[in-house]
């Protein structure tokens, strides 16, 4: 067995200071019109699915699955007993550049369907960002990194610390609970009506 | 199309507020010494598997998949082309509670097998924790919940602000996450050399 | 690039002939009482949810898939949106041996709740099969084993030719395929109504 | 309970016997030299990508874990720790139509890459035909459908028996597990080589 040495951490512990200052400022800056306009299409809507790639597709999964504890009819794209889309249903699809290639052919292909688009993403100006009906812009990378909290403290380890997507997927998957937190107020859902509707083979 | 009240989002603002205040306090109180098991678990083994149920085996997917861009062999037990655990290999097992029962199953095989059983956990008296090699304690809601921050401002809304095992399932994400940053550093990958494993084809 | 011999194909279409031999041996030898009751319990359940671990899982995936084209409601466990098994669902096990662990415990979970448990095994006299309401046994490799086309025919290659539970597998497959075609003359559905609930996102 | 009246299960197995009698008549005209080329390709490839959409793609699960099994480096694309294709892997697409719109887009890219492109289909002159360096025919429903088995014996209930892709689903999973069976062979593998590598957690 190889002996690697001890470590402080303090990347690591960094790493999480950095994920928790960034969610604050999320807290603080996401858009209210665009959280209420997310939040109508998905109480207005027959079924709900959910869609993304890689990462940001597993975050997705873990809202479809509360969206289900929740009571709602929810479905994850590309899961085996996942119907067809219809005009009344909304399809959120998650991409931080809203440029995943096959996420924005199938945000056309919803678009085509008459269903509502909603896209969670950093990148407003983009491809899926512009066939939605509701864009819902998670601060990610790009935004935070200039003149903010990361070049003052971070002294340009931005990219160790929070490498690729991942301060994206984080604040989207923090962004999903918080919006069924909020779900749960509107709905009058308890902890243990969602509780009734988990899974009991797992 | 039914009109629904717009909201102030407080709830949602709350919910997001008291995640970041909760990986404040992960990253003050994480045990050192475990994190630096864990890391020297990672680096001996020949392959990492990674297992969990529900939306704690979706944190564990985002965490392999990370591993691969690093160039470590990490596998999702019940994937299609995942193989057989041997002795060298190390498996890490997430669970809120450490009682999930068909992971706790597999983790028994595991030690069984002789090879390294690591698990994430709020719970260290559980039957994963006890079976563990390592147990990485992630403070979860149970934790929290105790003259903390929550009694201090929540006013008991905690159960809807984070229900179920929301906030242990996202600081393990968010945790799971910095030790990649940590191994980033370990092992000298820059943020390129993840960028070209990552998948192609998505 | 390395050069490979060609080859004549032989066990390649020995291999196909004898799935299609052993297919029709299948045809004759099902107990018509068991497909009886498989088809009441899924013509009464209020859900079908299907589980399987490795190949038989994926062969219940494609299973649950025509269920929701055909307008039932039908959920494969393990993934993310599949709800709370209920006293008036079914749960249908497909497992060669009858004796795989974790999809045995969760047999056991079934029938606790008061859920109907199908399963689908070439071992009527296992853990599986004994735990089940239904059980329909479809002839794997044991069976046909012994004295019939494969001793006469195969000489001994039979291992090579459906390796480790292959030929339960495309049997089952096979089976559950043609019991759609059973269900859609039951049920009046035509392809169309079939093709108008396929996934149109994939 | 709803009473089912008992049915004589006819049409279930005369989909079975439909099925048997269109695999054997596959064994028959199953192109030599296509095989020798996908044979040559799996054997000369650093990794082998399996890709499809729906049923296809569970179809190409159950092929890749195979592939694992017999000590080939698999992937499934969209899986969690699938890494990055490169020039010297191979990716098998397995499309009945040639035409599913996700896959050939990742057809596309593959070639792009420089990788060896194996598309499965009963369509030779479809999108992912042309995009392929190996075409793989699988006869399905079209190719059957005229003055064969079907019109002489099942009297156009065909579309019931075997609804949508059903026959090239099928017909893939048995050719491709014949395609195992002469890998063995070439490979010299033992059963219990296959065994040793099969998943211990599951």
């Amino acid at each position: 067995m190889r002996k690697i040495d001890p470590t402080e951490c303090e990347h690591l512990v960094s790493s999480i200071e950095l994920m928790a200052s960034h969610l604050e400022n999320v807290a603080k800056i996401l858009n209210k019109e665009d959280i209420n306009s997310m939040i109508s299409d998905i109480m207005n809507a027959n079924s709900i699915f959910v869609m993304g790639a890689g990462r940001s597709g597993l975050v997705g999964k873990t809202f479809a699955m509360r969206l289900m504890h929740l009571g709602f009819t929810s479905y994850v794209v590309g899961e085996s007993t996942t119907p067809a889309v219809e005009e009344n249903d909304v399809v959120i699809a998650i991409s931080g550049s809203g440029e995943t290639r096959s996420v924005a052919d199938l945000g056309k292909i919803t678009r085509d369907i008459g269903a509502t688009l909603v896209t969670v993403t950093s990148n407003r100006n983009s491809t899926l960002g512009e066939l939605a009906t509701t864009v819902m812009e998670i601060p990610g990378r790009t935004k935070d990194d200039v003149g903010g909290y990361l070049e003052r403290h971070m002294r340009g380890e931005y990219s160790q610390l929070t490498p690729l997507g991942t301060s994206f997927e984080i604040a989207s998957m923090v962004f999903l609970d918080a919006l069924v937190a909020e779900l749960i107020v509107i709905t009058g859902a308890s902890e243990a009506d969602l509780k009734s509707r988990h899974a009991k083979l797992e």
